[in-house]
């Protein structure tokens, strides 16, 4: 069974590392984290500490969890920091776009205003939550950024772009990645391949059908994070 | 605008096509296809036929819709066929696995019964159904084929067998595949890694973090699918 992990704001350090807040709760009361017991700590910038829980104690700011951390590393940053910028797909599907690209190991994610998009309701702090639980989950050690809106122009225009759309090619693991673009349900507009197109971005396709935005988003990214290098 | 896609029994060919019961029921009523407009039919088996609606009509029986088709093509299997036995997650989140598969056109679906597989109960009625469901919606002429269970023994023994996790090589897209193995949340025994290896069945990662069930089939079924060839 794996160990309990736990996120922290502090880097982490060997010696004694003081939870409180929604994580300490949440560690007592949702995980019932028990005095001794191994847990591992995550600070969202490649720390990675294992130690045991030391005390936990509630007052009336709320819980606190003290864990001994008894060694600390650091993890390597997952190559490409790729930067996923997708449509909002409609609903509840947002969260599942950035659970599964926090799996596959994606450094942020962007909301693209494309010519199609449609404007959805969206709130960075819930979806870093999303991040932040998905990455506790999966042993993630980096933080997935979530980052602020980004129109088509400016998205598609740099050399390690792509652009995912069934009139590419396919995908073939060669070259640079460091930005991905999905279009919304509607698909890009000619405008847009075409402004793509004559800047030189790169066109790609990533499977034989159509997929839905959080399909194309998670499995495209799941594909160039596991392109042969 | 795509067309809608409706899904037929038996197999397209041109001329006056009828669709009865629920896809006809679904197709007059929520899609809300009108005599005239332009759509696509699917039959499952690589036949896919382009036309237009003729008639639309309701008696006590139900819908029916009549298809006037006009061209008729049989779409390529995309390759290679893949098999997915994958250990179901909980809930509702088997319906996510069977939708995603269908779009990275993943051949077809089994459940696969691990030492630390949880008994849980699927209808592969409706695992069919959102199976042909995603089918319609990403324009796949060949359906899913949702599989009896298979025991990891009999699943594991084959040359053209990957099994997923965390401990093998990254996958680099060369060698045949046939079927991909992805094991329940608490992973595989050692035992069963043992038994795969001294088979000499391939053991591959597709990915940095250890993803959930539902991530995992589909992102390195998408993968395989898309592997350059």
């Amino acid at each position: 069974v794996p160990h309990h992990r736990l996120q922290i704001d502090q880097p982490v350090s060997v010696g004694l590392c003081t939870i409180t807040g929604e994580e300490a709760h949440h560690a007592a009361r949702v995980k019932r984290v028990a005095v001794g017991e191994s847990v591992e700590v995550l600070d969202g910038r490649g720390g990675v500490g294992r130690g045991s829980v030391s005390a936990l104690h509630k007052d009336r700011a709320g819980w606190t969890v003290d864990v001994t951390v008894e060694s600390a590393s650091v993890a390597e940053r997952p190559l490409p920091a790729l930067e996923v910028c997708s449509a909002i797909p409609k609903g509840a599907k947002l969260s599942e776009v950035i659970d599964g690209l926090a799996q596959v190991g994606a450094a942020a994610w962007r909301p693209l205003e494309a010519a199609r998009s449609v404007r959805e309701h969206w709130r960075p702090e819930k979806l870093e939550c999303v991040a932040a639980e998905a990455s506790k989950q999966c042993g993630r050690a980096w933080r997935m950024e979530i980052g602020t809106a980004i129109t088509f122009g400016e998205a598609s225009n740099g050399a390690e772009v792509i652009v995912a759309d069934a009139s590419g090619e396919c995908f073939n693991g060669t070259g640079d990645a460091a930005r991905l673009l999905v279009g919304p349900e509607g698909g890009w507009t000619g405008e847009e391949l075409e402004q793509a197109r004559a800047a030189g971005t790169r066109i790609c396709r990533f499977g034989v059908h159509t997929m839905r935005i959080e399909t194309a988003a998670i499995v495209a990214a799941g594909i160039i994070m596991n392109r042969p290098r």
